[in-house]
């Protein structure tokens, strides 16, 4: 039995495998106060997902009703696109210390490899994709900041205090190549899309060389994408593969979708808005799936992209296939 | 009928769509001198293919017997993986001119996204991948040397006058889009693995949207490795769905390849050391595919790549997917 509920970092910090995605949470002050209550202790926010006050708010709920402290949780946060120029990284991180009412997170990460345009906080937050929203054709507009500049401002997050890890997502194998050459505070992780139809081996072995942990997004696969329209028609939570394993163990796809992430190494962060699928997604530690039902599952893969720029932001006025 | 030959790049060089392919050629003294006799007006060469000097003396003995000069020649070099640290670009691109006998180069390539231990070229050259051959576990052993480091060096080429343009090779679009945010003076050309069975459309559209123009190497497909055992069984110029569009143009599988490149707008690298496929490689300007065969040749994409360093590296002590 796999009972390891932590994933070691580089620098020796210790992040729970679970986390709690926040991305198109609906009532998240409630959704996370009953998520910690539940166990949950790793939340995965971001700028961009607009709630990072009601994320806050939920936190603060459970630590000022005594159900954890601060230091028990694991707090993500991502830089948005659109604040990538030295100048404006650290003002984004404290921004989102703000909103969450923090004073330091335990992981900052580069949401996307994409240097958007910026725009000021007062102007609008956050900011999303397009630069002129009410536009008749909302455009990107991007912006000359190499990656290595961001990273450099990251690394000063550190040594400032206001995080303790830093990482990037969405960062394909060559993009990490380089960032190994030019970090001077290595990233601690890699948050990309993960499930059986995205399985990423080489990437996943290769981040495991450089001692780059790996989070997995989008565990649910086309699940996570449902209400978005952006599922393709797939039914991953369906799949016959996925139903007769969990049949067989007593469990739900969902949880077998989770135990397959845990056991090949990385962490996951799941969403639910839902109180009973938030105990059911931690209730995933007491079995085990054996090295075939996890070939088995892995041999899903079509290296699918649900979450792609260079393909929702297509018509956009510019072309930007961060996966191509 | 597309009769245009030449490819423009940014800095407005015409260079001429038909290149010769000079990796892996027997009697390149002798093939290249032929080739330009045949009427070849662009000779891709590289450190990595060990024969500059031989290249380099057919040009010459070209150029000496009147054929052309020098400035009717369009000579691309890459610089090797070993060079990429800035005080080893220069001499990398002297040592290439001297080998091809040249004063300048109207290209010079990044050859890999890939910095390799510094190997002196009196210890080894071409160095080739592994640090220490000899050893009984040949490994590759990295430079700690950022790709905006190397870029830098190869603009004060072209601020000296040793090269008129400067380009990559083998660079996915997020290392493109990188490189388009700290280039000073922007790549001319990205040239990459391109045929049938690995169409890589987004990169095309991305890349011509920034102003890179696109060289294809390995036209032939499968046809380039069966010598290097890297063809997978592959037969590319034994396609039914090529052999029936040659057929009905009374031309050859390859140079229904060559013209399928031509008319997506890339320029192309062919290589042979046989002197009646010089000519026939030459000969596919007065013929033209239609817009189905051209889509009916693309439609055999199934982004199978041959020339992959993370495959064909694997072993040598470390993991380089530069396209995971």
């Amino acid at each position: 039995m796999v009972s390891c509920s932590k994933q070691k970092l580089r620098t020796g910090d210790e992040m729970p495998v679970l986390g709690l995605g926040t991305w198109k949470m609906q009532n998240p002050k409630q959704v996370v106060y009953q998520a910690i209550e539940a166990g949950w202790r790793h939340i995965d926010c971001a700028c961009d997902y607009d709630n990072e006050i009601e994320v806050g708010a939920g936190m603060r709920k459970a630590i000022d009703a005594g159900v954890c402290k601060r230091e028990d949780l694991w707090v993500t946060s991502k830089l948005w696109n659109t604040y990538h120029a030295k100048e404006h990284v650290k003002a984004a991180c404290q921004k989102t210390l703000q909103d969450l009412g923090l004073d330091y997170l335990d992981l900052y990460l580069v949401h996307f490899p994409i240097a958007l345009k910026y725009v000021p906080f007062e102007e609008r937050y956050p900011p999303e994709w397009t630069y002129d929203p009410a536009s008749a054709n909302p455009k990107l507009e991007f912006a000359d900041i190499p990656l290595h500049e961001t990273w450099q401002a990251m690394e000063v997050l550190v040594e400032e205090g206001l995080v303790k890890n830093i990482g990037v997502c969405n960062y394909s194998a060559p993009l990490v190549m380089d960032l190994m050459r030019y970090a001077r505070i290595k990233p601690a992780i890699n948050q990309i899309e993960l499930h059986p139809k995205l399985t990423q081996e080489a990437l996943l072995d290769y981040c495991g060389t450089q001692g780059l942990a790996i989070t997995g997004f989008s565990p649910f696969g086309s699940g996570s994408y449902v209400e978005l329209g952006m599922d393709r028609g797939h039914k991953m939570l369906e799949e016959p593969v996925l139903q007769a394993i969990a049949s067989s163990h007593g469990k739900t796809t969902a949880q077998v979708l989770l135990r397959w992430g845990i056991q090949r190494g990385t962490s996951l962060v799941p969403k639910t808005s839902n109180a009973e699928r938030l105990k059911e997604n931690l209730n995933v530690f007491d079995f085990e799936l054996s090295e075939e039902e996890v070939a088995n599952i892995s041999a899903m893969n079509l290296n699918v992209r649900y979450n792609d720029p260079g393909e929702f932001c297509k018509g956009m006025g510019g072309a930007y296939p961060i996966y191509a």
